[in-house]
Protein backbone atom coordinates (compact mmCIF):
# COMPACT_ATOMS: atom_id res chain seq x y z
CA UNK A 1 0.00 0.00 0.00
CA UNK A 2 2.89 2.36 0.83
CA UNK A 3 3.32 4.83 -2.15
CA UNK A 4 7.37 5.58 -2.90
CA UNK A 5 9.65 7.71 -4.21
CA UNK A 6 7.85 10.23 -2.50
CA UNK A 7 9.83 13.79 -2.74
CA UNK A 8 11.68 14.08 0.74
CA UNK A 9 11.26 17.81 1.77
CA UNK A 10 13.96 19.81 0.63
CA UNK A 11 13.79 22.51 2.94
CA UNK A 12 13.48 20.07 5.78
CA UNK A 13 16.17 22.10 8.40
CA UNK A 14 15.47 19.05 11.28
CA UNK A 15 15.92 15.43 11.16
CA UNK A 16 12.15 14.95 11.96
CA UNK A 17 9.31 13.01 10.87
CA UNK A 18 5.57 12.89 11.98
CA UNK A 19 3.46 9.98 11.80
CA UNK A 20 -0.30 10.20 11.73
CA UNK A 21 -2.31 6.55 13.88
CA UNK A 22 -5.10 5.37 12.89
CA UNK A 23 -4.42 2.30 14.81
CA UNK A 24 -3.82 1.54 17.92
CA UNK A 25 -6.06 4.78 19.29
CA UNK A 26 -8.69 5.05 21.34
CA UNK A 27 -12.45 5.64 21.34
CA UNK A 28 -14.33 7.82 23.79
CA UNK A 29 -14.80 4.74 25.95
CA UNK A 30 -11.15 4.57 26.29
CA UNK A 31 -10.87 1.00 24.34
CA UNK A 32 -8.28 0.29 21.73
CA UNK A 33 -9.94 0.78 18.11
CA UNK A 34 -8.53 1.28 14.91
CA UNK A 35 -10.26 4.59 13.42
CA UNK A 36 -11.58 5.73 9.65
CA UNK A 37 -9.45 7.87 8.04
CA UNK A 38 -9.93 11.71 7.75
CA UNK A 39 -8.83 13.23 4.64
CA UNK A 40 -8.72 16.40 5.66
CA UNK A 41 -6.11 15.71 8.33
CA UNK A 42 -3.90 14.51 5.54
CA UNK A 43 -4.33 17.97 3.75
CA UNK A 44 -3.65 19.75 6.99
CA UNK A 45 -0.81 17.86 8.69
CA UNK A 46 1.07 17.78 5.36
CA UNK A 47 0.48 21.76 4.98
CA UNK A 48 1.93 22.29 8.12
CA UNK A 49 4.90 19.90 8.13
CA UNK A 50 5.79 21.26 4.91
CA UNK A 51 5.95 24.67 6.40
CA UNK A 52 7.55 23.88 9.43
CA UNK A 53 10.61 21.84 7.73
CA UNK A 54 9.46 18.37 8.28
CA UNK A 55 11.48 15.44 6.50
CA UNK A 56 8.07 12.87 5.81
CA UNK A 57 4.62 12.59 7.15
CA UNK A 58 3.64 8.93 7.57
CA UNK A 59 -0.09 8.12 7.18
CA UNK A 60 -0.34 4.89 9.09
CA UNK A 61 -3.38 2.88 8.65
CA UNK A 62 -3.66 -0.64 8.47
CA UNK A 63 -7.18 -1.18 6.50
CA UNK A 64 -6.50 -1.90 2.79
CA UNK A 65 -9.75 0.36 1.68
CA UNK A 66 -8.43 3.69 4.29
CA UNK A 67 -5.36 2.89 2.48
CA UNK A 68 -6.08 3.05 -1.10
CA UNK A 69 -8.67 6.21 -0.51
CA UNK A 70 -5.52 7.45 1.34
CA UNK A 71 -3.41 7.19 -1.61
CA UNK A 72 -6.27 8.22 -4.24
CA UNK A 73 -5.99 11.64 -2.44
CA UNK A 74 -2.36 11.77 -2.85
CA UNK A 75 -2.47 10.85 -6.29
CA UNK A 76 -5.27 13.21 -7.02
CA UNK A 77 -3.11 16.33 -5.90
CA UNK A 78 0.56 14.86 -7.04
CA UNK A 79 -0.18 13.45 -9.79
CA UNK A 80 -3.66 14.33 -11.11
CA UNK A 81 -5.66 17.25 -11.92
CA UNK A 82 -5.10 19.06 -8.14
CA UNK A 83 -1.54 19.52 -8.41
CA UNK A 84 -1.99 21.58 -11.64
CA UNK A 85 -5.06 23.79 -9.82
CA UNK A 86 -2.90 24.21 -6.54
CA UNK A 87 0.69 23.22 -6.78
CA UNK A 88 1.62 24.13 -3.16
CA UNK A 89 -0.92 21.38 -1.98
CA UNK A 90 0.98 19.46 -4.47
CA UNK A 91 3.93 19.97 -2.81
CA UNK A 92 2.74 19.43 0.56
CA UNK A 93 0.62 16.08 0.25
CA UNK A 94 4.27 14.78 -1.71
CA UNK A 95 5.59 14.74 1.84
CA UNK A 96 3.02 11.75 2.55
CA UNK A 97 3.76 8.00 2.76
CA UNK A 98 1.06 5.60 3.63
CA UNK A 99 1.64 2.62 5.96
CA UNK A 100 0.25 -0.53 7.11
CA UNK A 101 2.06 -0.12 10.21
CA UNK A 102 4.16 2.13 12.72
CA UNK A 103 7.18 -0.02 12.27
CA UNK A 104 6.72 0.37 8.42
CA UNK A 105 7.20 3.63 8.91
CA UNK A 106 10.34 3.51 11.38
CA UNK A 107 12.07 0.88 9.08
CA UNK A 108 11.46 3.51 6.26
CA UNK A 109 13.37 6.25 7.96
CA UNK A 110 16.13 3.80 8.93
CA UNK A 111 16.73 2.29 5.47
CA UNK A 112 16.37 6.74 4.24
CA UNK A 113 19.08 7.95 6.87
CA UNK A 114 20.94 4.16 8.11
CA UNK A 115 20.33 5.66 11.62
CA UNK A 116 18.17 4.24 14.20
CA UNK A 117 14.64 6.01 15.24
CA UNK A 118 13.73 7.94 17.86
CA UNK A 119 10.10 7.36 18.29
CA UNK A 120 7.71 10.61 20.67
CA UNK A 121 4.20 10.12 21.50
CA UNK A 122 1.84 12.96 22.09
CA UNK A 123 -0.99 12.82 24.32
CA UNK A 124 -3.22 15.20 26.22
CA UNK A 125 -2.98 13.39 29.05
CA UNK A 126 -0.37 13.73 32.31
CA UNK A 127 2.89 11.60 31.51
CA UNK A 128 5.39 10.89 33.99
CA UNK A 129 8.63 11.41 32.85
CA UNK A 130 7.32 13.19 29.69
CA UNK A 131 9.61 16.08 27.73
CA UNK A 132 8.97 19.53 27.62
CA UNK A 133 9.61 21.53 24.25
CA UNK A 134 12.71 22.64 25.07
CA UNK A 135 14.30 19.92 26.21
CA UNK A 136 13.24 18.02 23.03
CA UNK A 137 14.76 20.32 20.82
CA UNK A 138 17.94 19.65 22.50
CA UNK A 139 17.56 16.02 21.86
CA UNK A 140 17.03 16.77 18.10
CA UNK A 141 20.19 18.27 17.76
CA UNK A 142 21.79 14.87 17.66
CA UNK A 143 22.08 13.10 14.33
CA UNK A 144 19.08 10.64 14.92
CA UNK A 145 16.12 10.65 12.91
CA UNK A 146 12.82 11.40 15.42
CA UNK A 147 9.44 10.55 14.11
CA UNK A 148 6.52 12.16 16.15
CA UNK A 149 3.63 10.57 16.46
CA UNK A 150 0.01 11.78 16.70
CA UNK A 151 -3.38 9.92 17.77
CA UNK A 152 -6.50 10.43 16.02
CA UNK A 153 -10.11 9.74 17.54
CA UNK A 154 -9.41 9.91 21.29
CA UNK A 155 -5.84 9.79 21.18
CA UNK A 156 -3.06 7.36 21.14
CA UNK A 157 -3.31 4.21 23.28
CA UNK A 158 -1.08 3.56 26.57
CA UNK A 159 0.45 0.66 25.46
CA UNK A 160 1.57 2.94 21.88
CA UNK A 161 2.71 5.50 24.16
CA UNK A 162 4.84 3.09 26.70
CA UNK A 163 6.15 1.37 23.50
CA UNK A 164 7.63 5.07 22.17
CA UNK A 165 10.90 6.07 23.36
CA UNK A 166 10.28 9.61 24.37
CA UNK A 167 6.59 11.46 25.26
CA UNK A 168 6.12 14.91 25.01
CA UNK A 169 4.22 17.05 27.52
CA UNK A 170 0.22 17.84 26.47
CA UNK A 171 -0.88 21.06 25.01
CA UNK A 172 -2.48 23.35 27.76
CA UNK A 173 -3.65 26.77 27.14
CA UNK A 174 -5.28 28.94 29.93
CA UNK A 175 -8.21 26.83 30.39
CA UNK A 176 -8.92 23.37 32.27
CA UNK A 177 -9.94 22.23 28.60
CA UNK A 178 -7.75 20.56 26.24
CA UNK A 179 -9.13 19.00 23.28
CA UNK A 180 -7.82 19.79 20.33
CA UNK A 181 -8.56 17.89 16.96
CA UNK A 182 -5.56 16.04 15.76
CA UNK A 183 -5.57 18.70 12.80
CA UNK A 184 -4.68 21.57 15.99
CA UNK A 185 -2.70 19.59 17.81
CA UNK A 186 -0.12 18.78 15.35
CA UNK A 187 0.13 22.26 13.87
CA UNK A 188 0.71 23.78 17.40
CA UNK A 189 3.22 21.00 18.66
CA UNK A 190 5.21 21.52 14.88
CA UNK A 191 5.19 25.33 15.29
CA UNK A 192 6.40 24.77 18.96
CA UNK A 193 9.24 22.41 18.21
CA UNK A 194 10.54 24.29 14.81
CA UNK A 195 10.13 27.69 16.27
CA UNK A 196 10.78 27.23 20.33
CA UNK A 197 8.97 28.04 22.94
CA UNK B 1 -29.10 34.66 11.89
CA UNK B 2 -27.61 34.90 15.02
CA UNK B 3 -27.64 32.75 17.59
CA UNK B 4 -28.16 35.42 20.85
CA UNK B 5 -27.32 34.52 24.67
CA UNK B 6 -24.77 31.24 23.82
CA UNK B 7 -22.49 31.07 26.73
CA UNK B 8 -19.62 32.83 27.65
CA UNK B 9 -16.38 31.10 28.10
CA UNK B 10 -16.32 31.42 31.84
CA UNK B 11 -12.54 30.48 31.95
CA UNK B 12 -11.31 32.79 29.85
CA UNK B 13 -8.59 34.68 31.45
CA UNK B 14 -7.61 37.13 27.96
CA UNK B 15 -10.14 39.76 26.94
CA UNK B 16 -9.66 37.94 23.39
CA UNK B 17 -12.54 37.12 20.88
CA UNK B 18 -12.00 35.60 17.33
CA UNK B 19 -13.62 36.15 14.50
CA UNK B 20 -13.74 33.51 11.07
CA UNK B 21 -14.40 35.44 8.22
CA UNK B 22 -16.21 34.56 4.71
CA UNK B 23 -16.90 37.85 2.93
CA UNK B 24 -14.60 39.99 2.34
CA UNK B 25 -12.12 37.15 1.26
CA UNK B 26 -9.60 36.14 -1.36
CA UNK B 27 -9.76 33.26 -4.27
CA UNK B 28 -6.64 31.63 -5.57
CA UNK B 29 -6.28 35.05 -8.37
CA UNK B 30 -6.40 37.32 -5.58
CA UNK B 31 -10.08 38.44 -5.93
CA UNK B 32 -12.17 39.00 -3.72
CA UNK B 33 -15.04 36.54 -3.09
CA UNK B 34 -17.22 35.26 -0.12
CA UNK B 35 -16.43 31.73 0.72
CA UNK B 36 -18.69 28.68 1.81
CA UNK B 37 -18.95 27.29 4.99
CA UNK B 38 -16.48 24.98 5.81
CA UNK B 39 -18.16 23.13 9.53
CA UNK B 40 -15.01 21.81 10.40
CA UNK B 41 -13.36 24.98 10.65
CA UNK B 42 -15.83 25.86 12.79
CA UNK B 43 -15.12 22.53 14.95
CA UNK B 44 -11.40 22.92 15.41
CA UNK B 45 -11.31 26.81 16.22
CA UNK B 46 -14.10 26.51 18.42
CA UNK B 47 -11.98 23.53 20.45
CA UNK B 48 -9.17 25.89 20.27
CA UNK B 49 -10.39 28.61 21.37
CA UNK B 50 -11.89 26.71 24.29
CA UNK B 51 -8.97 25.49 24.92
CA UNK B 52 -6.70 29.07 24.99
CA UNK B 53 -9.33 31.04 27.13
CA UNK B 54 -10.96 32.86 24.12
CA UNK B 55 -13.84 34.87 25.21
CA UNK B 56 -16.46 34.18 22.31
CA UNK B 57 -15.88 33.17 18.63
CA UNK B 58 -17.95 34.60 15.60
CA UNK B 59 -18.82 32.86 12.16
CA UNK B 60 -19.10 35.59 9.77
CA UNK B 61 -21.14 35.26 6.78
CA UNK B 62 -23.62 36.94 4.53
CA UNK B 63 -24.95 34.31 2.87
CA UNK B 64 -28.34 33.50 4.69
CA UNK B 65 -28.36 29.60 3.58
CA UNK B 66 -24.63 29.40 5.14
CA UNK B 67 -25.40 31.17 8.66
CA UNK B 68 -28.59 28.58 8.79
CA UNK B 69 -26.16 25.66 7.91
CA UNK B 70 -24.03 27.03 10.49
CA UNK B 71 -26.36 27.25 13.05
CA UNK B 72 -27.92 23.82 12.18
CA UNK B 73 -24.32 22.52 13.27
CA UNK B 74 -24.06 24.72 16.65
CA UNK B 75 -27.67 23.72 17.15
CA UNK B 76 -26.95 19.72 16.65
CA UNK B 77 -23.87 20.28 19.49
CA UNK B 78 -25.23 22.30 21.77
CA UNK B 79 -28.89 21.39 22.04
CA UNK B 80 -29.15 18.13 20.14
CA UNK B 81 -28.06 14.27 20.54
CA UNK B 82 -24.58 15.85 20.03
CA UNK B 83 -23.94 17.65 23.15
CA UNK B 84 -25.09 14.49 24.56
CA UNK B 85 -22.96 12.07 22.99
CA UNK B 86 -19.87 14.11 23.69
CA UNK B 87 -20.25 17.38 26.26
CA UNK B 88 -16.98 18.65 25.40
CA UNK B 89 -17.70 19.69 22.02
CA UNK B 90 -20.98 21.06 23.18
CA UNK B 91 -18.59 23.31 25.80
CA UNK B 92 -16.81 24.34 22.47
CA UNK B 93 -19.61 25.12 19.72
CA UNK B 94 -20.99 26.99 22.45
CA UNK B 95 -18.36 29.61 22.11
CA UNK B 96 -19.47 29.68 18.68
CA UNK B 97 -22.11 33.26 17.61
CA UNK B 98 -23.13 33.52 13.87
CA UNK B 99 -23.39 37.26 12.33
CA UNK B 100 -24.11 38.53 8.97
CA UNK B 101 -21.07 41.07 9.30
CA UNK B 102 -17.85 41.69 11.09
CA UNK B 103 -19.57 45.30 12.06
CA UNK B 104 -22.44 43.10 13.64
CA UNK B 105 -19.40 40.87 15.65
CA UNK B 106 -17.67 43.90 16.56
CA UNK B 107 -20.77 45.41 17.90
CA UNK B 108 -22.12 42.51 19.91
CA UNK B 109 -18.44 42.54 21.48
CA UNK B 110 -19.17 46.01 22.31
CA UNK B 111 -22.50 45.81 23.54
CA UNK B 112 -21.25 43.08 26.18
CA UNK B 113 -18.15 45.08 27.41
CA UNK B 114 -18.79 48.27 27.03
CA UNK B 115 -15.86 49.30 25.54
CA UNK B 116 -14.47 50.21 22.13
CA UNK B 117 -13.08 46.83 20.11
CA UNK B 118 -9.85 46.61 18.77
CA UNK B 119 -9.96 44.54 15.81
CA UNK B 120 -6.32 42.57 14.69
CA UNK B 121 -6.06 41.28 10.65
CA UNK B 122 -3.85 37.79 9.98
CA UNK B 123 -2.21 37.52 7.05
CA UNK B 124 0.26 35.06 5.23
CA UNK B 125 1.84 37.94 3.52
CA UNK B 126 4.40 40.73 5.18
CA UNK B 127 2.67 44.01 6.11
CA UNK B 128 4.22 47.09 6.66
CA UNK B 129 3.70 48.03 10.45
CA UNK B 130 2.82 44.34 11.62
CA UNK B 131 2.93 43.51 14.99
CA UNK B 132 5.05 40.79 16.70
CA UNK B 133 3.56 38.33 18.98
CA UNK B 134 5.11 39.84 22.02
CA UNK B 135 3.90 43.37 20.99
CA UNK B 136 -0.10 42.20 21.08
CA UNK B 137 0.23 40.13 24.23
CA UNK B 138 1.88 43.86 26.06
CA UNK B 139 -1.53 45.42 24.09
CA UNK B 140 -3.95 42.43 25.29
CA UNK B 141 -2.88 43.98 28.94
CA UNK B 142 -5.20 46.55 28.10
CA UNK B 143 -8.93 47.02 29.33
CA UNK B 144 -10.36 47.13 25.97
CA UNK B 145 -11.50 43.68 24.19
CA UNK B 146 -9.80 43.04 21.04
CA UNK B 147 -11.02 40.30 18.17
CA UNK B 148 -8.67 38.68 15.80
CA UNK B 149 -9.67 37.88 12.62
CA UNK B 150 -9.11 34.62 10.17
CA UNK B 151 -9.48 34.65 6.61
CA UNK B 152 -11.16 31.59 4.89
CA UNK B 153 -10.64 31.24 1.42
CA UNK B 154 -7.19 32.53 0.27
CA UNK B 155 -7.11 35.30 3.82
CA UNK B 156 -8.60 38.22 4.16
CA UNK B 157 -8.62 40.81 1.62
CA UNK B 158 -6.25 43.40 1.84
CA UNK B 159 -8.58 46.07 2.22
CA UNK B 160 -10.19 44.55 5.24
CA UNK B 161 -6.42 44.23 6.68
CA UNK B 162 -6.27 47.64 6.07
CA UNK B 163 -9.38 48.65 8.38
CA UNK B 164 -8.54 46.37 11.12
CA UNK B 165 -6.98 48.25 14.19
CA UNK B 166 -3.76 45.97 14.03
CA UNK B 167 -1.68 43.29 11.74
CA UNK B 168 -0.28 40.29 13.33
CA UNK B 169 3.06 38.86 11.68
CA UNK B 170 2.77 35.99 9.77
CA UNK B 171 3.44 32.73 10.64
CA UNK B 172 6.85 31.66 9.48
CA UNK B 173 8.41 28.04 9.43
CA UNK B 174 11.61 26.99 8.85
CA UNK B 175 10.79 26.36 5.00
CA UNK B 176 10.07 29.36 2.74
CA UNK B 177 6.32 27.97 2.60
CA UNK B 178 3.67 28.95 4.75
CA UNK B 179 0.37 27.92 3.32
CA UNK B 180 -1.49 26.95 6.34
CA UNK B 181 -4.90 25.43 6.56
CA UNK B 182 -6.80 28.27 8.43
CA UNK B 183 -7.60 25.53 10.94
CA UNK B 184 -4.18 25.20 11.84
CA UNK B 185 -2.82 28.93 11.36
CA UNK B 186 -5.95 29.73 13.80
CA UNK B 187 -4.75 27.25 16.10
CA UNK B 188 -1.00 28.50 16.45
CA UNK B 189 -1.78 32.26 16.46
CA UNK B 190 -3.55 31.39 19.71
CA UNK B 191 -1.24 29.33 21.02
CA UNK B 192 1.12 31.57 20.68
CA UNK B 193 -0.76 34.50 21.53
CA UNK B 194 -2.02 32.91 25.00
CA UNK B 195 0.82 30.55 26.08
CA UNK B 196 3.54 33.71 24.56
CA UNK B 197 6.27 32.86 22.20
Amino acid sequence: MSNNNRVTNNLATHNLYVALIHYPVMNKKQMPIGSALTTIDMHDIARASMTFGIKGFYVVTPYKDQAVLANQVIEHWTKGAGGVVNPDRKKALELIQVTETFEEAVNDIKTKTSEPVISIATTAKETIGSLTITELRQKLKDKAPHVICFGTAWGLTEEFIDDCDLTLDPIYGSAEYNHLSVRSAASIYLDRIINGR
